[in-house]
Formats: structure tokens, sequence, C-alpha cells
């Protein structure tokens, strides 16, 4: 017998969620939220999110009116990428009692701003002491079990569909940590990356034009607030089936294109003159920045973009015609990237480029123990 | 103006909820829970409770099993609080990586073991790191419109009834804290006391007997987990009404009246012989214990009754003659304890003394800030 106990870090979040798992229901839990079945013609989805202060958000970058919205936000997309209007939503508070009250309105102003397009109020909840934030929100909506939007029912053959662009979110986050970053931007481009991480809006919207799609095509889907590439790789493996990325057909945004060049010139801006390298090492040093700078950029674009996280955009496979409507419908940055495929991997290609595919993983950032 | 801002602390809690229910939807925000009306006879409950590591719990006190267990209990006994059977339960639970596994799986056998008997099943929920372990768990029940029980219906003549004794948990909690309070109580009534407050009961069973109340008569009520005293005040609050206790009708447990005596026993055991006080003070001492005990013993256990809370027994209001048969039928302890009056103080008497009556309050105990 070991003496020190296997701890959750050990086991890791995978494995942790098989063990919840087991100790759910499983007729009801599932993709992005439980499905119960009221009745014949309308279902009940039920969507649970933790925000823990520290892990989700810190005061550096994200105002208490901020954590709000954004709490309010990943519910709602939740609900979203199952097909389901907000029917409400309960939240679970622990604050310290040395929290500001002026924290507690912001953050319950920022939570009912982020509702109100939706008529999501907030129905009821718990408020109780701890030594840090935490925020549990739980989020009620109704769906007509015809259209609700499923992981596991892509087909080969679907076109892949995004409802708007990637890593905006990311790029955003990327500005408040590094503010020098963002200086040669456009104002209006810099206020709307860090709009779309600090108050990211849950695709809704998109919901009442789903009813082009006939009631007998299943939708595929779920949405991107754990990166583009994790969505499409869940939705692949769900399915059993695998997906070829058009990357010359992904949206991407000017303000991410412009702040990736950025970020790889500034390289070139470093002094290595003091720097403690022999001299032929440092005049190699530009020559060598100049060659790969357009290979950083590139590739820093395309982490952005799908593996950045946090976008709240939907990922939908779809008949192609029906996509086709949908995203002329959508208008916007709706965008067809790609389709689903009978062979199994996830594969990027960039048809202007000689380069191997790109195989896209399922992410593994954020909230790991 | 003043730069120190006003805290969540300073503010207390009471202020606090008004606060956070100013940004609720005042249409369904309820009693013990949110009602939304799915259709004409059904309406669906939620419920939200969190519990925090330090506030709620301490592994002193509580195995991973019993968290889980009264994780689930309170949730459950909010829903029979307003009439409304199971439909599901979600779970937002956070935690430290170092938290061993065995505590992850003991907590969700104890939540799935308090459920089981009333096919509470565990349909959601997330997972995250945190500092602290912080449990939020949201509860679906439903119910028919009129068969819902509130707080704010009860009318002067009803019938004050409880499902079960009071300050059983207390006494559980005692007992868990000093063991040598127990030592000469007979080992089933010990561990039944420690039961009480480890694994409550929800009172589910209660809902059906329900049905021998005509629809068209109201029955007022709440669950007693904040306390017996908290839960008339505010039944009565709610209602504009008052009530009188007849407090030698309130069952106690022979567990709860024997540590009582105990507990005030203790007191002449101590020894004052060295302790720094002037020798008359000392040689008045035993007389003083004796005298007293008597009266510290019979208001010890009217305490623990009233405001010791966690007991998670139901407090009703109806008309006397369907109280008389609901008391019947769910035999045990059940037992009526008073009766609703136009008068607005609630007041506790015993009809064989010669004391003022008791004025009972609502429970600051617990979780202000």
């Amino acid at each position: 017998m070991d003496s020190s106990p296997v701890t959750v870090g050990d086991l890791g979040e995978q494995k942790l969620l098989q063990l919840v798992q087991g100790f759910c229901n499983p007729d009801v839990v599932g993709d992005d939220g439980a499905i119960l079945a009221l009745d014949r013609d309308r279902h009940l989805v039920v969507t649970t999110d933790v925000l823990v202060e520290n892990t989700h958000f810190s005061d550096r970058t994200t105002s208490p009116f901020d954590v709000g919205w954004r709490s309010a936000a990943a519910n709602l997309s939740d609900l979203a990428a199952m097909g389901a209007t907000p029917v409400g939503l309960t939240i679970g508070l622990s604050l310290p009692p040395q929290t500001p009250v002026a924290w507690v309105e912001g953050f319950y102003e920022g939570f009912t701003a982020c509702g109100g397009p939706w008529d999501a109020s907030i129905i009821g909840g718990d408020l109780c002491k701890s030594s840090i934030v935490t925020v549990s929100v739980t989020a009620l909506g109704q769906v007509s079990p015809v259209r609700t939007i499923r992981r596991s029912v892509a087909r080969p053959g679907d076109a892949i569909m995004v409802t708007g662009e990637h890593g905006k979110s990311k790029a955003g986050l990327e500005l408040l940590l590094d503010p020098v970053l963002g200086e040669s931007l456009p104002d209006k481009m810099r206020e709307a990356l860090i709009q779309a991480h600090q108050r990211p809006v849950p695709r809704l919207d998109v919901l009442p034009h789903l009813q082009i799609v006939p009631d007998s095509v299943p939708i595929a889907g779920m949405d991107s607030s754990d990166g583009l590439a994790d969505a499409i790789v869940q939705i692949c493996r769900e399915s059993g089936v695998g997906a070829a990325i058009d990357l010359s057909a992904v949206p991407i945004s000017e303000a991410i294109a412009q702040l990736c060049w950025q970020k790889n010139e500034m390289w070139e801006r470093f002094d290595f003159s003091d720097a403690p390298l022999p001299s032929e090492i440092k005049a190699m040093i530009p020559g060598t920045l100049e060659i790969f700078r357009d290979s950083f950029a590139q590739s820093e674009i395309r982490n952005w973009v799908f593996y950045g996280g946090e976008d709240f955009e939907l990922v939908l496979c779809l008949p192609q015609p029906f996509a086709n409507s949908l995203v002329y419908q959508l208008g916007g940055e709706a965008k067809i990237i790609g389709k689903i495929t009978s062979e199994l991997t996830v594969r990027a290609i960039d048809p202007n480029d000689t380069k191997p595919p790109w195989i896209l993983e399922q992410n593994r950032g954020f909230q790991h123990f």
C-alpha cells in the first residue's frame, strides 16, 4: 500500500471527469448540458459553469462587470451550443467579507447586461462567505427535441461552418497583459479585440436562423469556448468521423493578422549588441529573424485562431446546401471552413501551400488539475 | 468621499441579499427556490445552495461522504420545502489539485446515496481548480401549482406542525466537537445524534401524504434548515401573522434532554479550587450551580431545539383538522406545536410554567458576512 494518496492533480482532468460521470445519470447527461424530456415537443436543457478567482479571472484583466458578463456569456453559450433558448439562470456566489459592495453591484450589472437581450433573467441563487470569489452559474433553456444540436451527429460530407472569427478573445487578453503590444494598432481595432475578450457575445442570435434547416436534417455542433480546434476535434470524436479544414477559408480578423505580424516584428527590435553571445552568432541574428518572421507570424495567427479559446462562436456541421444558406442568412464573418470526412484524422491544409497538413488536437489548455 | 470602499462585510447579509434580489426576476424568485410555470399543471422549482470548506464543513467533523450527503440533502430539502419532487441535480465542484481522488469518490458516493431513494440523479455539472473546496448544487423539482407550499399563506387559526424532532443535528455536532460529552450516553443514542448531523434526511417522504389535504386548502410552510424558530418567524413575517407555540407540545428527543442535563452536570465537576477567585466567591459556586442547573439545562435544550438548525424537517401551517390527519398519517415524531395568531409576535409558552412568554427570533447564526 502506498501511504500518499492519489490526488486529483495526479489523476488529471480527463480521468477525473470519467470518474465523476460514473455517478451521473447517463440518460440525461448531454454535450454541453443535461437534456430533460419534459414533454414531447419541449426539452429542458440544464448547464452549469464554475468560475474561480485567479483560475478564470483576476482583477488585472477583468472588472467586476466583466466577470459578471463572462459568467452569463459562458452559460448562455452552452445553451446556444445545444440549440436552446434561455429560460433563466441561477447564481451561487461565494465572496470574501472584504469584497467591496461596488464589486458585487458591478458583477450583477454585467451579468444582467449580457443576459438582457435574451430575456435571460436571474431566477435564484445563493450567497455565501468564502476566502476567494467563486461564481457557479446554472442556466436553464428550452429546445424542441428535433432542433437540439448534438456533437454526435456529424456525417461525412457535411460542411463545417463557423458563425464568426476566432482568436480575438486571445488577442484581447494579450493586449491587456502587454499594452505596449497594441500601441500601433488603430484604437478601434484594439478596443474591438479587448471587447471580444471582456464581453464575448453568446451566439443565441443564430438559433432562429436554424429554422431554414428542415427538421429531418440533424445539425451537429458545439460552441468554441475551449477553442476552435477543440470544438472540431470533439465533434469528430463524438460522431466517429474526421475533418478536412481549409486554412485559406478560415476567417481571420485583420486586427489579429496585424497584431501577430507586429508581435514578431518586435523580435527584430531587440538589441542584441550587448548580449553575451559570440560575435558570429550575433551577426546571424537579423537575417535569421527576417527569414523566420513570416513563419513565426503565420504560426502565431493559427495558434490564436485554433487554440486561443473563449470566442463563444458556434461550430456547426450540416449538409453543404443548408450550410450555404445559413452562412448567407447569418452574414458577417460566418464561413464554411471545411468538411467532415470518413477518414478519422482532423487535418488543416492551406491549398496555396505545399506544407504537409497540420493535425489539430483537442485543447489541453486552461483548467486541468 | 470616503476612500475605503464599503465592503460586503460592512453591509451585512440582509442588505446584501436585498441588493442582489434587485437584479433578480421578481416574477419567479420564490421562497426556497424559483418557480417556473412550464405548463398549467406543472411548475418547475429550481434551488441553488453553495457549501464552502471551512465555512460549512471541515475535515474534522465531516467525511467526504458526508459532505456529499449534506450537499444533496440541503437542496432536496429546499425542494421538499416547496412541495416539489426531484427531477435532477447539477454539481459545480471546485477542488484544489492536491485533493485525494478518494475524497472525490467519497463525495459523489455520499451525494448519490442521499438522492438515491428519491430518484434524484446527478444530471450535470462542472469541475474546476481552486484553492479551496466549494460545492454549488442546483436542484430541479416539479410540483403541481395548487400543491406548492409557500411561506406567505399561513392564516390565523392554522395549526403549526413539525414533521419531527429538532435540535438533533446541533447535538450531533456538539458530540463530534467534544466526544467526552457523550461518553455516558447509550451508544445507540449517541450514534443517532451524530447521524442526524452527518446524514440529515430531506423530508420528501412527507409530500405524497399532502394529498389528504384538499387542493383548495393552501399549505404554508418551509424547511427548518436554518432552525425551527427561524422557520416559524419567516412564515409569520411572509404571511403577516404571528404564532403561539406550546413549549410542552414540542417534541424533544430523549437523547437531547439527557445530553443537556449532562452537559450542565459537568459544570459541577469543574475544580475551582485553584481558580484565582476570592474564597467567598469560590464557596458560593457549588450552591449557585445547583440552583441554576435546572434552568441552564432547560434553556440549553430550548436553544438547541429552536436555534440549533440543520434538522431539515418541515414546518407546515394548515387548518387544524387537516394538520391532525397529517400528523396521524406521518406518525413518528410529527406533532402539532402551536397555532397561527392574528397578533403579530411569535411567542412560545410552557402552560405548566408561570414564566413570561419567550419571544422567538429569526436565526442570526451561520453564514453572515
